[in-house]
């Protein structure tokens, strides 16, 4: 049996409690000979910082290089709105992104059927949903240079950010959601802003060219972004796959969770380009809501998103899709058992600790 | 009677039709004596492009700094797709605000009651729900500079867009934001992406100050924009106002029209800086849904956004403000009596064209 090398990056606030219960996972698996991990474990973001000043330290970042996939929690949170932008919690997150490529952002929002009352939406509008934006990850307004704040005397200042694209970087994201297309509807809409961005001409442009030159079976449809906005709130179920930009997919990707009613139920995956020889690729893997500082270490947190992502990371990582199949399953067939963390709760529904959850699940598989 | 100087710019698809209840109700207000508008008609958009060749001639740009108030229909349209970049059908809207000055964009959300249900959020999320979203209208990426796409060769093309922002610009939208919150539930909300973009960073400095130093009464929030735009969805209701750049205003301005179930009810203002001589501002007025080609020249446009875009000019513009509440009124009450547009319609109401909704309002007037 292959070793897998993984890389913990537990984060702030309630992202350690959350990757316990990955912990707790990957023991089981160890333990009962189903799969061989090996773990690390680093700090990001505003642990780091207490720890070493930095946002993410070179060490840990040679591990991240070094390792088969990450597995992250979250970052942030008030404590650290002070420190100085370079070293803000979040741009350890952006460096791991930025550095190991990771350029393709899978974010799923599926409708759990035992959550379905959970959502703002009316249960018809959001029962049965199950779409992927596929956002582009390492470029545009994130990266873009000049990236700057200029004293202009006068008590003026000027801010500046700078959204960039190449037509490769539009290329291979497009790529990206027409192979996931393939696998699920066969559906891709893509988002941006032609009429007003420039960015937007070239990724119409280069999707419009990918899509005629290499796969023409997929239906491809464009909606600019505000209006694509608009219907994934009035009717979401028409999307497949979504194909969009850093910064729009941002927004969207969280409009689209939040449509789920179960912000604390969504994984994401962030992958890099496949290497021609090793055939491996750099991934990392994240839940998609945030640190939640609010209720960190209380032991409220849900792990679901997390374990998602960690059952994402078998699937797109390590080729074991069936497994991850036993992970999604197990998680529907607890919540359908009624038990629920704080986040979902309802009535008539059993409110569960952190670490209940995550044992419910390893007992269900 | 004073008399007030309107320009109408009706634009495309369905804007011909919407501006004709407009008319209606101007030349009733004028032979009721009731006030004194003199109107003139100018082309904008598709409609400017198949006259002149451009989106916009010269000759209604000037009329347009001439007028009292702009009421412009909507722009745009698959029949115009592949005109050149710079003459494109939102190219004349761009300008209108940017040499109008039109800085500061109020857009409402108010679910009306009757119909609550049309919204794909449940009742208890959106009923009596009241909020505008004030957007920044003439900087940020929609105008900075280098715009531009450039061949790099071997099929590469990079696209640049550039985000700026200046102190001032951040400083009087702020204010806008502020004094209009003074007037409702005394609550502002600042959305940006502090955490990636510099532009967030020092929007988030400039309104902190900006409330520090003028508004200290006023309660103030900060949300990061992706997060802003989940409570959106979540839970509309907490926000009062919202002040935002021009790019997320554009994208959270459109859901939260979205959440009232009613885009073809919602009105807009974009308003310059009050002329320190004269005491005026220039300002158009439009509605926030688009020009609708698929339903155009049928007769089955919703007009109550674009009569309801004049009633904000009756209010902003002219001082009217009891008269504006007499329009809204009249709206509500024609929609309490069932009557209803193709968009808006449900089981138990008449469905009622374009000039019968229209014609119901005004005699409702
Ligand atoms: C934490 C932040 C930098 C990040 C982003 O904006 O990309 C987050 O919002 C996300 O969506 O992963
Ligand atoms: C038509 C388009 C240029 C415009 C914008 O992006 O500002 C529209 O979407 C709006 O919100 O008024």
């Amino acid at each position: 049996m292959a070793t897998h090398k993984l890389l913990l990056l537990p984060g702030d606030g309630i992202g350690p409690e959350v990757m316990g219960e990955v912990k707790r996972l990957i023991d089981w698996l160890n333990s009962a000979g189903i799969a061989k991990f090996e773990t690390d474990t680093g700090l990001v973001g505003g642990s780091a910082y207490d720890a070493h000043k930095v946002s993410i330290s070179e060490g840990d970042m040679a591990k991240a290089m070094a390792a088969d996939a990450i597995i992250f929690g979250a970052v942030g949170g008030p404590k650290w709105d002070a420190v100085p932008y370079e070293v803000r919690p979040e741009a350890g997150l952006l460096r791991l992104r930025k550095d190991l490529g990771l350029f393709a952002n899978l974010r799923p929002a599926v409708c759990y059927p035992a959550l379905a009352d959970a959502s703002s939406l009316k249960r018809e509008a959001i029962e049965g949903l199950d779409i992927v934006i596929v956002r582009e990850l390492t470029g545009g307004v994130y990266f873009g240079e000049p990236k700057t704040i200029t004293d202009l005397g006068n008590g003026q200042k000027r801010a500046i950010d700078t959204q960039v694209y190449d037509t490769y970087e539009i290329e291979r994201i497009a790529r990206v959601a027409f192979d996931l297309a393939k696998k699920r509807k066969n559906k891709v809409t893509s988002m941006e802003k032609r009429n007003v961005m420039k960015s937007g001409v070239l990724w119409n442009e280069v999707v419009t060219q990918v899509h005629k030159r290499e796969y023409p079976d997929v239906t491809l449809e464009h909606q600019l972004a505000d209006s694509g906005g608009m219907m994934l709130v009035k009717w979401p179920k028409q999307f497949d796959v979504i194909v969009t930009d850093n910064l729009f997919g941002d927004m969207l990707s969280d409009i689209a969770a939040m449509l789920t009613g179960s912000l604390g139920m969504l994984p994401s995956a962030s992958l890099g380009e496949v290497d021609v020889k090793s055939k491996k690729r750099k991934a990392l893997y994240e839940p998609v809501h945030g640190s939640a500082p609010d209720i960190a270490g209380k032991g409220l947190a849900n792990p679901i998103a997390m374990i998602s992502s960690f059952g994402m990371a078998l699937r797109y990582s390590f080729d074991m899709g069936a497994l991850a199949d036993k992970v999604d399953a197990a998680i529907a067939a607890v919540l359908a058992s009624g038990l629920r963390t704080a986040d979902i709760k309802s009535e008539g529904t059993t409110a569960a600790s952190t670490t209940q959850m995550g044992e419910a699940i390893l007992k269900e598989l």
